[in-house]
């Protein structure tokens, strides 16, 4: 079968595209032929070494893809050769990664795809929904009818918390880096949104929301802790999920006497069953037209480079006017 | 009534004593004979104008107490004049406190003293116990086997949640300031005790404990982030409960990556039903011998100046050898 892969992590150009042997499923794992892999910010950090983790090489990275399943080991049960599936969480903690024709996969990280949902959607919305999900109601519980404040609405992650917040009746407002990415959020359902290069937007913000948030989700890579603290109502709960690098200062005080809590997790290390859990609401949302991932780019296997270069400067360098959602790497056909 | 009380907000000269007139119940509150009165930070955050609260004047600082039922009205039902009572949260937000010979309470913040305890132990476990009670096991939900690290285990809340800890069936370390106060964390069951005045305090720690803490618990008006995450396990939960005026750095990366939770909270600001399960675990741990308050000193109500002096200075000033725990001011015998 044809990957991309590394050798050694460095930089993008590390990353090849040659042949492997097409792998055979252990007695408890699937083999899926892949039709979509997605690039995420931490296949980035993987390849680039930015994040210490132990891997494989050569080691084909991506977490994310959609596919069929090709063929299953003599002790899986419920999944059968020709079942569309989803899944994340492949090129972590030992196993290859999905820019590849096959993956092998332990059943317990792969979904179904819903009818009617393409391949297309479940690839882009695997890692970014089951975060979402994860962070919205396993982390901070957010509950129909409270607020939420989502800093940075107009990413992949953004978009994503902006369309489940609304999904379950919490009323939504956000920052995003442009006019065209505030009328974007405006268009999922959020109802006060102001860029955040406009300097009066946090008074903005919280002139419409003047009670404060329930839930703030920081979605930069440099979280502002003074104006989610700051727009924050008593016992509020703060959602942090990137930032590898950042140290921002830390408002001690308003966070403890307004009673907040911080929640911060990578959602690769979330137990199995939670990750789960979370995979069949964005199942349900997604089979109701109610998530609909936003996909940046498109590629082909040869054009993994590219890929994770876009990828790279769309998380490492943003700019106002950096494309932002998925990135889609084409592999098979969906015959 | 005789009263400690201040005419406005300022340093610890504006605290006077003089007679107030005797206070009456109203129908749904109690008039309690107040046998000792306990200082904390939070009244010297008051009393300076530190924490922008408003307060009646003339205003009777003081939110913890002991002392006996003097008299019910007609709605209150439970209580009789004669009962040994504690409770907290008075001279907060607009209810006078308990620097005075007498003071009116809800009933929803009265605790009975059980048998055995003695006014001082009640009047000084109060807030400590509570906030402990509040922050081990309603926010970081602290379970029997877990283990737990205490920056600050010297103090009045630090001693208090290494013996609430260490009840509940957890594995204890600490830090402390002095030898001496090393040498108390260990007798009151902290199995890791380190001077943090040590440069090598933290390898010591890790060294003892390798897996990190599952909770992990800051007193210091300065918190160290760095530090606390450094030490924590994955999933760990982080408790917060002082340093108005800190802005520590924040090692965002590793903090998510770990999936650690931050809880603040100010305990007065609390749902009275929180307060209550939390006292009666007080009341259980020290009917049972368990929980001992640390007293660092006596005054009498003449000399709350001096209190609420010694407060300030072991609050905002404090040095190794600072004496620590609670500072209780004898306000009648306990006939």
């Amino acid at each position: 079968m044809k990957a991309a892969f590394i050798r050694s992590k460095g930089p993008v150009d590390n990353l090849e595209v040659g042949e492997f042997p097409n792998p055979e499923p252990g007695n408890d794992e699937v083999v899926i032929r892949v039709v979509i892999s997605a690039v995420n910010p931490i296949d980035v950090y993987i390849r680039s070494g930015m994040a210490l983790m132990n891997v494989p090489m050569p080691f084909i990275p991506g977490c994310d893809f959609s596919g069929v399943i090709e063929s299953v080991g003599n002790q899986v049960q419920g999944w059968s050769a020709g079942d569309r599936v989803w899944g994340s969480n492949q090129g972590l903690l030992g196993r290859q990664g999905t820019l590849a024709e096959k993956v092998v996969c332990h059943p317990q990280f792969i979904y179904p795809i819903p009818d009617g949902v393409t391949f297309e959607s479940a690839a882009a919305g695997g890692l970014v929904g089951i975060t979402a999900a994860i962070g919205l109601f396993q982390k901070a519980q957010l509950m129909s009818g409270e607020s939420i404040f989502v800093s940075g609405g107009g990413g992949a992650i953004g978009s994503t918390v902006i369309q489940m917040a609304r999904a379950v009746g919490a009323h939504v407002a956000a920052t995003s880096s442009s006019d065209e990415k505030v009328r974007e959020c405006t268009g999922l359902g959020a109802r006060f949104v102001q860029k955040y290069t406009d300097p009066g937007w946090m008074d903005a913000i919280r002139h419409a929301v003047p009670a404060g948030f329930d839930v703030l989700w920081e979605t930069s890579r440099s979280p502002n802790f003074d104006a989610l603290v700051s727009l924050a109502a008593d016992n509020a709960r703060l959602v942090l999920m990137a930032g590898r690098d950042a140290r921002p200062e830390f408002p001690v005080g308003p966070f403890y006497v307004k009673g907040c809590a911080l929640f911060g997790f990578a959602m690769f290390k979330s137990p199995p069953h939670q990750q789960r859990e979370a995979a069949h609401l964005v199942n349900d949302l997604m089979a109701h037209g109610k998530l609909l991932p936003k996909i940046a780019a498109h590629f082909s296997l040869h054009e993994a480079a590219n890929a994770h270069s876009l990828q790279e400067s769309m998380t490492l360098n943003p700019s106002p006017n950096s494309p932002t959602g998925k990135i889609l790497v084409h592999i098979s056909d969906t015959l």
